[in-house]
């Protein structure tokens, strides 16, 4: 039997990896004011000046909250669901600062839950955790508000809980940072995902918002398939659920965090860096790479012609070492799901790498230029990535 | 054994139907700048005006996306879900439109889904259906625009597809019309929730988006519970479960329609006529109540020292007849989560009911003074509702 590559094991899921579907519908549609850009910008619908336009923005928290699940059911500490408050608020805010959307956010939340299973407590720990976390947002900064939210009780849709956010934003058209300025020639400047922040309360395994659906059945035990049947799709092949070798109090080889920690580890925002470095340089950023979904690769949609070569990059956090090793996946695979070190990348002149260096380290971040843009190599010109990983080469073609 | 009302069931089938719990998270949260409004409205965050402020508003179809997803599945008809798409986006303007809130919305759609049972040809529908719906708004004079969207591949926490929209607003503080204005001795008039509106496609049954998950089990057959085990929480008591008499191709009984006809009929927006009458009789609208969760007592919660009287209904529709007749529901249960004939109410001076109505008329949609406010009758002066129908009345306390 040929062994089945991650894209299939994610099929076997329900998670098409490459959304082409999704793309294939999507880009029928109006593409905004400034293609190329990071995220949808249109006219300024919300206040008619020409001068202005508006991103509205929706991502959440995805299946990590299954995790936050289980592990509140076997602990009965509610508020492991702060965590995915913040994770489904900085799905969208790292998104908009891509955009240079750093201020005036008005924020949204939207709660799907099975009112049996996700109770009323730890409803009250995810509303008043997104709470809390604006709080510390505008505290360091960061002008974002919440303008409400919405809870649904839809036990027949989900078993557990969904976390969605909305951010919108009215923002100058000058100020828009877009990919068009992404082009050979720049250094790749990664922002590291794990560590621990000034702005943050405790070590950040780097894990963020993306692959959990894979993290959690590779790195998961059976114990809790046969335990919250609720958390998983009963179509799936049991031998794609929970198959992994760990528990929650297991400690995470390589680190000083348990399983549950690392995997539950709320996802960093880049805010109070990209802040920084906007008001401090105003010119310097060429171009803001959020590494989501699509991990390293997501870089390829951007820019015109170029070869993105990533070379140096920073060590990878022990947790994707562990999924790794769980899942048996590919190399060229893991890059293309998790952002395996850094989660937001700078593009800059080669000159400017050493000021974005210093300003993510004043906020114990650490970085590095983990690579250049280069003309493209290709005979039809498309953008493409090299990764080189332990002296490994690992090409990838355009996404489109 | 005792009977079970209507909200045991929907307890046992993992609603909360009174979401005190929610009320009890949020109502620590800070209220906004018109407390008492249909809608939080915030300070002006997006643009820093202090003559203007800002609304963000969540919602979705909730549970109907399981109807149109049991159709899709029986027929292979994917258009079915354009319905679900205007579904989610009328549950955001029509509650907008209860604070005046007409002009300049800009809206984005999230959809969770199970890739593997909901698939890419649905996707587009769903999709491409928003986007018609918002071109045929614009058409009627309602400036609302697509942002864009999200689509999450979340097949563990559901088994088919969950639909939300975000809509946001900046608005001039003088346009917005709060529940302040709704005191003794105004006119209640009901815009019809049924027939066809000119600027409708079709017949409407008048089902709107909530109370579906009751229905929708009350009404439908055990053959889609054989069929369809991801459609419903496996952990409800399987006689809650599809346990009505009718599939999607009979009849419903005093209409023209089919029972998924009825089921899905797309909630009717009512931002045609309120936009007009805002134009055309700029200071007659005292209030506005959009009758969804919480049906016709749903007014409860806005003016003070108020007892609504509803003793003039519009006829309820055969829809809610026959859920009714197939779930045994008492009539108090049934005002409480269905609209049972009109989901818009508007709250004016007796004088100028007619002209409200007449407007109605002008779009094809039929409307009368369904009741009229008095004075509290109750000695802490709390607002309370009376509902008369034939010839039974109805008492309902305040809801905080």
């Amino acid at each position: 039997m040929a062994k089945k590559t991650q894209t299939d094991r994610y099929a076997a899921r329900g998670v098409s990896a490459g959304k082409e579907e999704v793309h294939a519908a999507v880009d029928k549609l109006d593409q905004g004011v400034f293609k190329g850009a990071f995220c949808k910008i249109t006219e300024d619908y919300l206040t008619g000046s020409k001068k202005k336009c508006n991103v509205i923005h929706s991502d959440g928290s995805g299946t990590k909250s299954i995790i936050a699940y289980l592990y509140f059911k076997e602990t009965g500490d509610a508020s492991v669901f702060r965590g995915i408050s913040q994770d489904s608020i900085v799905m969208n805010i790292d998104d908009l600062l891509c955009i240079g959307a750093v201020e005036r956010i008005l924020l949204s939340n939207t709660v799907n839950r099975n009112a049996k299973n996700f109770t009323g407590d730890a409803l009250a720990q995810l509303i008043l955790g997104s709470e809390d976390f604006l709080a510390k947002l505008r505290k360091l900064g960061v002008k974002i508000y919440s303008g409400g939210g919405e809870t649904a009780d839809v036990g027949d849709l989900t078993g557990a809980v969904v976390v969605d956010s909305c951010a919108v934003a009215v923002m100058e058209r000058k100020n828009v940072i877009t990919g068009a300025n992404i082009k050979p020639n720049l250094a790749i400047v990664g922002l590291s995902s794990a560590g621990k922040a000034k702005y943050e309360d405790c070590e950040n395994s780097g894990i963020g918002s993306n692959g959990l659906t894979s993290a959690r059945h590779d790195i998961l035990s059976p114990y809790y398939r046969k335990k919250y049947p609720e958390t998983y799709d009963s179509n799936t092949d049991k031998k794609l659920v929970y198959c992994g070798p760990y528990k929650f109090e297991d400690k995470l080889e390589g680190s000083n965090m348990t399983i549950a920690q690392a995997l539950l580890s709320p996802t960093r925002t880049y805010a109070p860096v990209i802040m920084k470095l906007i008001k401090k340089y105003p010119k310097l950023i060429k171009g803001l790479v959020h590494c989501s979904g699509g991990g390293q690769t997501k870089c390829v949609r951007f820019g015109k012609g170029v070869h993105f070569v990533k070379d140096n990059l920073m060590p990878i956090p022990p947790i994707f070492k562990a999924i790794q090793k769980a899942s048996k996946t590919t190399d060229k695979e893991m890059f293309e799901v998790y952002n395996m070190g850094h989660r937001m990348e700078v593009y800059c002149n080669m000159d400017d790498a050493k000021k974005v260096i210093a300003v993510a380290k004043s906020f114990g971040i650490d970085a590095a230029v983990v690579g250049r843009t280069e003309k493209s190599k290709r005979e039809d010109g498309k953008n493409h990535v090299t990764i080189v990983h332990e002296g490994k080469t690992i090409e990838y073609g355009p996404r489109d």
